[in-house]
């Protein structure tokens, strides 16, 4: 009876794929609807999408129409759209809008979006936008953004709801229902002591659940923390995801509260470095799908000039066994196998290395035995790959001193690859650069110039 | 005035990176501790760490001092302890325990938690868990297990505070301070209807700040979704991202409440998505730093071997060239060359892909205009990459002629590896296969053929 249930699993999981893709028949019931200029079937069709949506939509169309729909959007077009576009678009949305559809739309948003918008745009979209604000969101903005480009401060908001630490329940919710500038969201309680700074927290369900007489210092969480404003905010979301962080507030030098950061601005910084190293890692630097084809040449053509550096290296090795090659060109058939394995060998090494160091997996107190690890394993899968590659040059060329001098490459090769992969991240974190910016290139260069040199130096030696 | 703030920019960046990080003598201490059995030093060093502080040092430490450890610190042994553990080292960590310290452990875990910790053990390992557990906890653990693995209702807890659409803020703050068993962390109350099914949720925060006349419905939430308990935990973790949910309730087919799941379940889930698509698109499977040399040679092997197989295809194109490398003996010089700009450019176009098709920016709406923006970029990083090395080609080897193969060569190449950078993970994702497991080897593959190809070929035409 199981089978007619696996059947299909295949169509299922295309379906859950698209569980939250924008559904191709509202596309383009929004293209058709800024084709004819048909304002209130676009408004329509936009209204029930969440900004995300709408920004992920403006993404993926071609500057030509995203244009027209703005312009058609008019009045409707939201400030969280804005914050939720990606920085590569942004700046021309920003630009296309009419100015009071811009402050408009910024009117609406909390500080902290603002901040996030305004971070990465021209000195004069800047100030367009700060002008349409009113004077204590405009100075609130201005305050975090006196913090530095990536720090706790800039991600925090400044509403936070306190307390001294030595109230109770009754007092709390006395004082929370008279108060009517409350935040959005907010989580926790922050107890604080006369000097301002955070002693505790309590979450607003234990307040909720106890008597009015309760002291609220009976009712903190034990996992509270408190974040230093200029922290990097990747040690934050770091923070977070290790400790299940809910809220924490953020304090400055003398350890007074100054704002608190909520999980989910850590998710989207959490979100965003895992991108940032994955595309780092492939040579892509701060790319998105949004960009234009000009933009992406000038984004990759850098890392392919480093990538064209170390293979004419490679090539230099390879012109010293010139003669090696005239003599026997079964050896340029089969040398791109020996670079390749080691290449893909050191990727392996070198990726495990790059992420255990950003989740702090990987410090000095295991790296040693990581790396008689790293060279155990490539000792092991070099043997294994020498035996196979070397039966497969002995029977392809009739020749069993071939077969063992690829063998014997391979070896060399993977030991190597392994030690590289994971010593070029390490030395690269210790002397302060990111690894998942520069280690794939070092690491390729160590293989293929070992891969060539072992492989070609070799034959020189036992073949000639 | 500027200099002196700059000049500790690299030692601070290292402080910074070790915000979190284990402090190398607290380490000492412990490992001193373990050496010395001395339990209560042991016990004095760990208990102010967090749990998951405790699961990345015993993740850290070698298979023999962390059975000592462990031996050492004996009834001490938290169960929060187990479910921050790497699944790697958990069965290890769960056999070494004591029977009676094990079911102490786990009784003090959330019944999510003990599902997290179930899901990946053997069978017998499994049962020991259950008997160690109170009847209700048991048959929570066991009704979340018949939930598919992966799926919403594995991720979800199902202690949710809800509340009749009909009441007001006074009657859910009457009934909460009855209630005794509320759930150690909750964000929302949930309305639903007579059926029990959630037609909207309020947060504690507007409860708090609202009188007690307020009819709850009118403080609902705009941002409220409900999560099918089948869905995928990927697509879960995309919604909590995209939507910046706090938490959502999950529904059964009929739209009846079964649970809730909170934005700190959806934050792992998208670290841990993130990091497998890292590891796959390197050929690394499901791995971690505390796996010893065989498993890791185990999980590699296999994607060495798929490399391999495309190596030697590379091979046996070079192969059919053998007479032309024979006449030319440059050419075996320069065409890794080709063959490596084409890999790094197809691995550039590939990664931007796979994330883009993971974050659902990438969709059937766009993909044509991407195709074209790739192959665009492609063509445009080809010639001027064409021009670069058709020089270099024509200085080194003094023919004019060799720098034209070359350069027209790379154009051939980078153009097709921004093709299939974009169609082959497109093409995956639409067949059900995870892009991020087997684009890089088919992209690779593609981008080596047709290098040695169109640079070979070219030669035996455009030089012979």
């Amino acid at each position: 009876m199981a089978e007619p249930d696996q059947t299909p699993v295949l169509p299922e999981r295309d379906d859950e794929d698209d569980a939250y893709a924008l559904r191709d028949d509202v596309i383009r019931t929004i293209r058709d609807a800024v084709e004819s200029e048909d304002r209130e079937a676009l408004v329509a069709a936009l209204e029930p999408l969440h900004p995300a949506d709408i920004a992920d939509l403006l993404e993926q169309m071609e500057p030509g129409p995203r244009q027209r729909l703005i312009a058609l959007y008019g009045t409707e077009f939201d400030g969280e759209i804005l914050s939720e576009l990606d920085e590569s678009i942004r700046e021309d949305v920003i630009a296309s809008l009419p100015p009071e559809v811009l402050s408009e739309a910024v009117r609406m948003l909390e500080s902290d979006d603002v901040v996030d918008l305004l971070e990465d745009l021209e000195p004069e979209q800047q100030d367009a936008i700060l002008e349409a604000l009113d004077r204590p969101e405009r100075v609130a903005v201005q305050r975090a953004l006196s913090f530095p480009e990536g720090s706790a401060g800039r991600l925090m908001q400044r509403e936070v709801v306190t307390a001294p630490q030595h109230w109770t329940v009754g007092d709390a919710i006395d004082f929370m229902r008279a108060r009517l500038d409350l935040p959005e969201q907010f989580y926790h309680i922050v107890l604080v002591d006369p000097r301002h700074r955070p002693v505790g927290h309590v979450t607003l369900g234990k307040v909720m659940s106890s008597d009015r007489v309760t002291p609220l210092i009976d009712l903190q969480e034990p996992s509270f923390r408190t974040i230093p404003a200029e922290q990097d905010e990747e040690d934050v979301a770091y923070a977070f995801n290790q400790y299940h962080l809910i809220s924490a507030p953020v304090v400055d030098e003398d350890g007074r509260l100054v704002g608190v950061i909520t999980i989910d601005d850590a998710m989207i910084v959490l979100s965003e470095e895992n991108e940032e190293d994955l595309l780092l890692l492939a040579g892509v630097g701060d790319e998105s799908i949004a960009d234009r084809t000009l933009q992406i040449v000038r984004q990759r053509f850098p890392w392919l000039l480093a990538n064209l550096a170390t293979a004419i290296l490679a090539s230099l090795v390879i012109a010293q066994f010139e003669s090696t090659l005239q003599a026997i060109v079964a050896l340029a058939v089969l040398m791109p196998i020996v670079a390749s394995m080691g290449g893909n060998a050191g990727t392996q090494s070198m990726t495990v290395a790059v992420r255990a160091l950003a989740t702090r997996d990987l410090t000095g107190s295991n790296a040693f035995r990581v790396i008689r690890r790293e060279v155990g394993a490539g000792l092991l899968n070099g043997l294994l790959f020498a035996v196979i590659m070397g039966v497969i040059g002995w029977v392809w060329f009739g020749t069993l001193m071939l077969g063992v001098v690829l063998g014997l490459a391979m070896v060399i090769n993977l030991v190597v690859a392994g030690l590289a992969g994971v010593l070029v991240p390490l030395v690269l974190e210790k002397i302060g650069v990111d690894p998942a910016l520069a280690s794939g290139t070092f690491v390729t260069t160590v293989t293929d110039v070992v891969g060539f040199f072992a492989f070609l130096g070799l034959a020189g030696i036992l073949l000639l």
